[in-house]
């Protein structure tokens, strides 16, 4: 086994990535791991855990790996996957953020405290009459958006379940150790079993009970499987957010008919119910119109954040963060980055 | 130049990053590119972009290269950067969900709609003399939170700058498109130099022309370097969020000292003013006990969201979404994943 530590300069995010990821690496003693003191100022401190982590230094981001013994061929033959299991430790920045950050922690707490107090301040005051849906009607346009009055209809609101109202920590950490692709088979297989490894996304328990103390529905719709329907009812009763019936408050893939888009269940939930707030962590809890496939990641972002249905945000449609998978992750860098926003460093002249 | 497809199994975050840093490949003629239709069901479409990214299909995630030429010297020798520079082009998922996805556009859109509405609901109309500080008072902690009364003075709103009230996007796709770590002097320039390569996080236009039109005052306190004071100026003004005044209403690293530690600066502020609102994208934005070096990243998520300073997010405190950068990036796996929520695969066995 080499005992080498490389330095690579890589980008600031993509460093971690690839030391977890694609440098073969079996378990050492020691890594080097980020310790920031605030954004712009970082030290390093040495702790015992994973193979290979990325770090800051004042000289940028250095990768320190331990037991490297090969390297993926630069025929370009395919790559085994076994040594990125084996590096699979070293955990993803987006998981990082998402499960282990005091920051996503606090974006999902101020997401379900605006919920609650929407519910107080601005719904369970009102008399029904005056409420319309939040669900976009069908024959809406993200332009010109149509939500139907709800007349006498008893109060929802309708929530996402995975990275909505559930850290899926179980799965995620098992992908984490593994590294190796999604796989449907082994999530279907999590969803039947993970049942009581799953937790609550912070603050959900206190808006759910908020709304049902208030006598508002709480309805789920999610791509989870109808096969696994008492699972999931388990599972959000073990996260304390329960209960849910499937036919009922539980709406699964599968119950119309099939395919992930969720416009149909909405509507079927709409049908008997004044849905005063979705909940969910991808734009397509609230409208399928966003998963378009005609639509370019900038336009989708457009729509979101300056069409009619931005009013929404925060004020019916709530948002709780996920950059660990899902419809946000895809661009590429004429995508993400305008043409007016390029900067090129003065001190190495333009590109 | 080789042209060759490499279908790397990978985990589904670090895939990307690896063919975006690590493979040397120079401009190649086509990509994959992911097309997710829901975070489940995914499909694959061709687009002609960047030389290397990763894609779903059934079977995992795939990374697809073309035009690879070497690879890093398994010697564990230093990397000299430049395959990473050239490789830049595939923008890192924390990256794409940041600055491409509607899902942050959403999320900033509900933080700074939230807080308008707080502005408008819970203080605006209130006596100044009810109101306490937002702004922990020196002698606090975390579990026993003190706030002082506002007396007399008049209100303010104080907010970070970078990745809070603008997006960097110059300095971000410089840092895409090179690769390499962090640089402290280049971060010096692009203060200096990108005033107009910002844009305003969505939202953060409406809420502060909000509290404005309410008389209440528009703070700003950064760790950009007070020797860029004009520089950063100018940039709030291209986004349309001035405004900004340093000595007044822009505080800056070194204005206090030196030190990256925001409290002093707060403390400075809210002698002045009575501070009814933060808004930052990490937790140092509204106090530095959050960034105690002692505290483990699971301690610090479990103050966000159980302490009593949790009821301040979406309610005095307000936050923005960034899995870019900052504190909130650390972790090995046994600070991420609670030993109680690991799961493994039943189809495989016990690990």
């Amino acid at each position: 086994m080499i005992r080498a530590i490389a330095a690579l300069m890589l980008s600031p995010l993509a460093g971690g990535c690839v030391a977890a990821a694609a440098i073969p690496a079996v378990a050492g003693s020691m890594i080097v791991k980020s310790q920031m003191d605030k954004k712009r100022e970082r030290r390093v401190e040495v702790q015992e855990t994973a193979p290979a982590q990325s770090v800051d230094t004042p000289e940028g981001r250095v990768t320190v790996i331990k037991g490297m013994t090969a390297l993926p061929p630069p025929s370009g033959a395919p790559f085994d996957g076994a040594p990125a299991a084996a590096a699979g430790k070293a955990v993803p920045e987006t998981m990082q953020y998402l499960y282990g950050s005091g920051e996503s922690a606090g974006l999902s707490m101020q997401a379900y405290r605006t919920l609650a107090d929407y519910l107080t301040n601005n719904i369970a005051y009102r008399r029904k009459e005056t409420l319309r849906q939040v669900v976009m009607s069908d024959g809406s346009s993200l332009n010109v958006p149509l939500f139907e009055p709800c007349g006498a209809k008893p109060l929802a609101i309708v929530l996402d379940i995975d990275e909505t109202a559930v850290l899926n920590l179980g799965y995620e950490s098992d992908a984490a150790r593994r590294g190796g692709g999604y796989d449907d088979a082994r999530w279907q297989r999590w969803e039947a079993s993970g049942v009581d490894k799953v937790t609550a996304v912070p603050g959900a328990k206190m808006a759910l009970d908020a709304a049902r103390k208030a006598g508002i529905a709480v309805i789920f719709n999610s791509n989870r499987g109808n096969a696994n329907a008492a699972a999931t009812e388990a599972a959000l009763n073990h996260a304390g957010l329960g209960p849910a019936k499937h036919g009922e408050t539980l709406w699964l893939k599968g119950d119309d008919g099939g395919g992930s888009g969720k416009d149909d269940r909405r509507w079927a939930i709409a049908s008997g119910y004044c849905v005063v707030a979705m909940v969910g962590d991808q734009l397509g809890d609230f409208s399928d119109l966003f998963n378009d496939p005609r639509m370019t990641p900038a336009a989708r972002r457009a729509f979101a954040a300056t069409s009619p249905v931005a009013e929404l945000w925060g004020n019916g449609w709530f948002l709780l963060p996920n950059p660990v998978y899902g419809t946000g992750l895809k661009g590429g860098f004429d995508d993400v980055f305008p043409a007016d926003t390029r900067w090129s460093d003065p001190a190495e002249g333009v590109k």
